[in-house]
Formats: structure tokens, sequence, C-alpha cells
């Protein structure tokens, strides 16, 4: 049976102020296995984080929880974050946020004499690739979904659409997204640090071999310091795999569309992809079957691939995928959305010929808890049958 | 659904040339799992290797896998253990041996730019508790079985009981072990370097502070390099809480017993336990009933919990877990024996809204190849009901 693995640190992310930081999916998970939560709370959002923290103090007494079940730190420096990881009764760390600071605590967690598993959620690009038929027959409505992606949150989803990868001879596609996108309106950031970066990524990006901005919207200038503009960046396959920049996330309401001259340039490009999150396919029966090799390849390259649909759509369910090979993640074996996220915090303990009585119920014969256990290697909710 | 990680390195293990070696149960889990295995040879057997190596690379053949399916490379220096763990291709790690090896392997890791799992079995000293009213029902037959398995394979277990904690006011028990361990033959180990550190040991355990070597059986002498003389360690509980070194594994035919005034010392001295493999405990229905709090405590001490048995009975089943926490292995959460080891191997990825057509056999609504599957959560081997 699995039991809890002890004490968790959960690090907030900046982007869900709610859904991914005090009572995010990280510590939700962790409570779920059993394990007590220290957070440590995102200094972009100090005052939600203490709101947050105190409904759930709040929650755990009307629910006579233990002591301890639950607490917070506050802190603005690195070395917060870096003590808590090497605190001895930290057994597992939990973090969504950007790669150095998923690899920062990584090397923290490496520091200890006791290793412990680090499951840091670093963000990916999410490459998108849009194949000929299906860009014949719904070009349109491609460009308007992806469009709408990108600036969903202001893009300051994980699972933003940040390249793009079509073979489009008449360069009408990307035309159009660059149109759709500069007439976007600018949105606003978590806080004003997230859009300088913004701008910063923009700017360095911009300024690459063979990459043009293809179209950047305006803004209204009420709130300049967090607006952020969406943008189009264009660029090529041979610019693309030269410069791995272009390969990796812009925070924020842009991405990067790689024009690729033909479906053949398309897969070599998607060849030399690393981890991300998420991919997705616009495909139709017929580039599918023109293509069998594209799906195969995107499963070594993502965590989660989405069919004529957009990366942004995730949902809190069993068969939910959240992760993905490095980069996108420290553990591509992990996932931070979906009930799989409880596993994470658990380690198995084998009861070798203990009385049925001393077992604990989860393994009693009779199965009173009537749950799902295997039995002899097969799933079942039935009682062990009679050993006489 | 879950795919494979990519290529594995496999340190074998000194101890079992067939069994934890070249074609041990971390390479057969990883290969279960689809990915590529590159076996370090253990340079105590580079030739039993080098035969392994060769059968299955015949296998690999005659099955017509993939050309580099399986390698191996041989080396009696860490530094090519480290270039191994430090190769980008390489995306897991499993390993079988000291506790000092383990680490190695761990810092290796930590190194690299992309963190990797490393699951490192570094052995354990695998305590034994006799309870009371067992001790006076059986202990006779409860110090036969235990000096059988101290002995078993000259001790080269990782599972070998190397503690027994014991509340017995006439330290017969504790006599009639050593009488059983003084009086049983020499065993030989794997190799001559073993059975010197085995003699080193000893000598360092029995010069610390409370500590008598009560017996040491004697040695025929005709193979004197390798032969390893059993022998009882006898203290108390205020020495064995105070000198760690009490608590960790002595690798060979030895044990050490520690005499516990009462079942509360007993207790105490179990609650300063580190991680082990296995706790074993000797206790009747009585026992248990007067000391409920001892199998949840040893539940966070060990990977496993062996009643009125040996912690040396392991076997490759669905149910077995080989593992335990820090430093008896370096992630709790993974067994290296069992079934269970393969899925270490393997990462998910999500199929998002991808027509039945283009998915893998493993997801297809019809499910033809039978297997089990999570439907909404619930495992079941049927179809995907029809959603017209």
């Amino acid at each position: 049976m699995l039991v809890p693995l002890g004490p968790v640190a959960v690090f907030g992310a900046s982007n869900f102020p709610l859904a991914f930081s005090v009572a995010g999916g990280d510590t939700v998970s962790a409570l779920a296995a059993g394990c007590p939560v220290v957070v440590k709370a995102h200094p972009a959002h100090p005052g939600t984080s203490e709101l947050v923290a105190r409904a759930i103090l709040t929650a755990a007494r009307a629910t006579s929880m233990p002591d301890g079940v639950f607490s917070m730190v506050q802190g603005a420096t690195p070395e917060v974050g870096q003590a808590l990881v090497a605190h001895p009764a930290i057994q597992a760390v939990g973090f969504t946020g950007s790669f150095r600071g998923g690899q920062a605590l990584v090397a923290a967690a490496a520091k200890r004499p006791q290793p412990i598993p680090v499951f840091a959620e670093m963000g990916s690009a999410n490459p998108v690739f849009v194949l000929p038929d299906a860009l014949a027959t719904r070009g349109d409505e491609i460009a308007k979904t992806l469009a709408s992606s990108i600036i969903l949150g202001s893009g300051q989803f994980c699972t933003n659409p940040g390249l793009t990868f079509v073979a489009d001879p008449t360069d009408g596609f990307v035309k159009q997204l660059g149109t759709l996108l500069g007439e976007s309106p600018a949105g606003t950031m978590a806080h004003a640090g997230i859009k300088r970066a913004y701008d910063e990524a923009l700017t360095l990006v911009g300024a690459l071999a063979g990459v043009t901005v293809a179209a950047r919207a305006s803004t209204h200038g009420a709130y300049a310091d967090t607006e952020a503009q969406p943008a189009l960046i264009v660029t090529d396959v041979p610019s693309f795999t030269t410069q791995d920049r272009l390969g990796e996330e812009i925070y924020g309401p842009a991405s990067v569309a790689v024009r690729c001259r033909s479906e053949g340039e398309l897969m070599n490009a998607a060849a030399q992809l690393k981890g991300h999150l998420v991919a997705t396919v616009h495909a139709t029966d017929k580039d599918l079957a023109a293509n069998p090799g594209l799906l195969p390849l995107l499963a070594r390259k993502a965590g989660r691939i989405v069919m004529n649909g957009v990366p942004t759509d995730v949902e809190v369910t069993h068969a939910m995928h959240h992760g993905g090979p490095w980069p996108a993640t420290s553990d591509s074996r992990a996932t931070s959305v979906g009930t799989a996220a409880i596993v994470r915090f658990a380690r198995p303990v084998c009861f070798q010929d203990v009385p049925n009585a001393a077992l604990p119920e989860e393994l009693r014969d009779s199965n009173p808890r009537g749950i799902w256990r295997l039995l002899d290697g097969h799933p079942t909710r039935e009682p062990v049958p009679s050993r006489g």
C-alpha cells in the first residue's frame, strides 16, 4: 500500500495566485497523499497568499486536522526557499515557475545528504503544428482559435502556444495570425516585473538572425507598467534550429511562427525540439495518414498531445498529464495537474505475512473500505477469497 | 499511457552476479519498460559479466530487437561509471551496492544540466524485533531461523538481518543466537575485498563503547582470504542510540543484538531507527495488541514489514517492495524487485482529442490488446462505451 512521504515544501507560482499558489494543485495533492505542507509564498502576491493561508488554517482547525498540517513562510530572497528545501524534515518539493527558479531548487536539493524528489514545472514553448490539409480546410478558424489561446490570461499560461510550425506556401496563415495578434488588446500581467521581462524577451528574440517581429499590438497606456502587447514573431526553420532561444518560452502573449517550406522540413524541425509540456497538432485524417511518424515523435517531446484544439485547454481529471521531458519539468514522470499528482508524494510499504487483524484497513482481506486493490496483479474491489 | 523514459544505465551489484548484475532486476525492468540498457559491469566479476552480456546480445538478435537495445562497459575505476551517468542520452540510473557507491552516482547525476532519476539501493541493517510473548512461546525456533538467515549466502543479502532488538530478562535468546552463530561454518564471500571489508567492519564495531563480540565462528582456513566467520555482536539500547555505526550495515554473516530492558525501551530504540529495506517482527497476537504503535512506526522506517519470518525471504511478485527510506535507497518511492520496478523507467503521455485511428493501440476505444486501463478513474478491461 501507499503511505505519505512526509512534509512537502510547495513553491507557489506567480501566474495563478489561486489555482497554482498557496492552495493550488501541489498543496492539495500533497495533503491528499497525507503529507503536511509548508508553502513558500510567491513574493509577487504576499497579501493574497496570507489570506489563502489563513483560510486553509481555519479549515484545518474546523476539520480537526493535526497542528502543523499546513504552514507558510514569506520571503523575497532566494535564501528562504533554499533553507526550506535544505531542511532535513522536508521529503519532497513541488514548484511551478521559471526554468532558472526550478533549476535552483533542484541544485539546492542535490546539496542535501538525503536526496529528495523535486517536482519543478518550469514551463515550455508548447509547439503547435498546422498541417497542409487542415490549413486548406479550416486555416481561418485555426488562426482565430490560436490567437485567442496566445492572448488568454495575457499569455501567462504554462501551456501558452509559444511556437507554431506551418508549411504554408501562400504565407496567408502567418499574415492572418499577425493581423489578429496586432489587433488584440494589451493585457494586464500579474505584476510589473513580469511585464518588463516580457518586453526584454521580445527585444532579445526580435534581434536574433532571421527573425522579424511581424506584429505587435498597441497599448492604451492606462496601466503601461503592467500591460503586455500581444506580438507575433516570424522566422524560418534554419534560423529556428540554429538559435536555441527561439525554442524557449517567451512568458506573455507572444508566439513564434516558424515558416516551413515543406512537410519534410516541418518534421525535421519537430525532431530537433527539446522537452515541452504539450504539443498541439492541427491535422485532418489525410494529414495524419501522410505523416504517420508525427504523433510518435511528439510523444517523445511532450507530456500531452492535443489534436485540433488549443494547449491551454487543461482540466483537472484522472487522464490529465501536465508534465513533460526536461527542460519543461525536472521529472518527466510526474504531473502537477490531475489526480495522478497525488502519487508523487507517496511511497509503497509491503506487509508480508502480517495477520489480518494487524493490517491497515486498506489491506484487510474483507476490503472494508471498498477500494480498488491489486490482487495477484489484477485490479479488483472484491474481498480476498478465503484461503481455507 | 506510459512510454519508455529512454536509455537506462545499470550498475551491477557484486553480491548476485546473476540475479542483480548484468541480466538482473534493473536491466530486466528497464527493458520491460521499453528502454535500451547500458550496463556498467561490476569489477568483481568481469568474466561472468561478459558471458551474460553475450547471452543477452544473442537473445536480442534472435528476437530481432533493434541494435543498441543492450550494451555493456567494463572498468574498475569510478570514472567509467561517472562518464556513463553524465552522458546526455542516459535518462535514468539503476544501482545496487554500497551507500558510498550509491551516493557517488546521485552526486554525478546532480552535476548534469538535465536531472535524471537515480534508483540506488544502498543496503541497510534490516532490524528484527522479538517481542516477549513470541520469545516465551517459541524463542528457540526464532533463534534458529534467525541464525540461518544471518549466514544465508555468507550474509551477502541486501536484506540480511543485521540488527535484533529483544527484551529478554534471562538473556537466554542472545546466548542461544551467539552459540548458533559461533558454531556455524565460515562461508565464502564473492571476493577477497569483501571479506577484508567484513573483517574491518567487525573490528571497528567491536571496538565501540558498550559493545561485545559475543561469538565468532572459526574458519577452516582452506580459503582464508575469502572466508567470512559468522559473528554476533551484543550491545544495549543506550550504546546503540548514541553510536550511528551500530545501526548501519555490516556486510557479511554478522548481526548486532540490542538487549532492551523493557518493551518501552525497545519501542524507543525503534523510533530512532533510520531508513531500512525491511523490518521483521516476531510477535504473537498478544504482543501486537500490547504494542499497537509498532507496525505503524515501522511503516515509516522500512519499505517492507515481515511478520514471524525472515527478511531474506524475497520473491519477485506484484506485491513485493524492495526499497525503503533513505539511507536504504536514494528514492523511497521505487522498488528494484517485483513488477512495480518497471514503472520506474516510464513516463506518462496524455492524448487529448486524438482520433481513434491515430491513437496507439493501448488507448483505442475497442481496447484491442485487452489490457487493464483507467476509464474515468476506474480500472477496466472493457472497451470504451459508445459515445453516440
